[in-house]
């Protein structure tokens, strides 16, 4: 079955703490060449039969309204995958 | 600066509570065309200086040791990518 795959980060200006605590074990751990790491979200929408572009806007809208909170996420993309256990 | 993508999924042999929460939230929503929903993290990784093949495979063995739990997650994709915020 396709998939589309929505993915999800939070915004520029926020702090992440998250991310910023992965962050400073980088550099704990030697690694000063990683400047930074934030971390957000990957949603896997899995698709009865086909894709259409319907569809696709029909998530492109989900994705801001319910999957991600846009006070203080972005939408980075909206694409779509074959599912990874099709590999 | 340029960025490397890792994306982590949960294992697809497990439950993912919150990606079910989703997919029973689109059902009562009535949209029965999507049928699963799986959520994972997305990891951007800020490099110094260019990416070589060395820090790459440093982020891939990274991603594995430390980005995710290899009991219950797999990780999906180590990618490069030009930041969100230079678009």
């Amino acid at each position: 079955m396709p998939t589309i795959v929505v993915e999800v980060m939070p915004k520029a200006e926020l702090l992440d703490p998250q991310g910023k605590a992965v962050s400073g074990a980088l550099t704990r751990l030697g690694k000063p060449e990683f400047a930074s790491v934030r971390i957000g979200k990957r949603f896997e929408v899995t698709v009865e039969g086909e894709v259409t572009n319907a569809m696709l806007a029909e998530v492109r809208e989900l994705a801001v309204d319910m999957f991600s909170n846009s006070v203080i996420e972005d939408v980075v993309s909206v694409t779509v995958a074959e599912p990874v256990e099709a590999q």
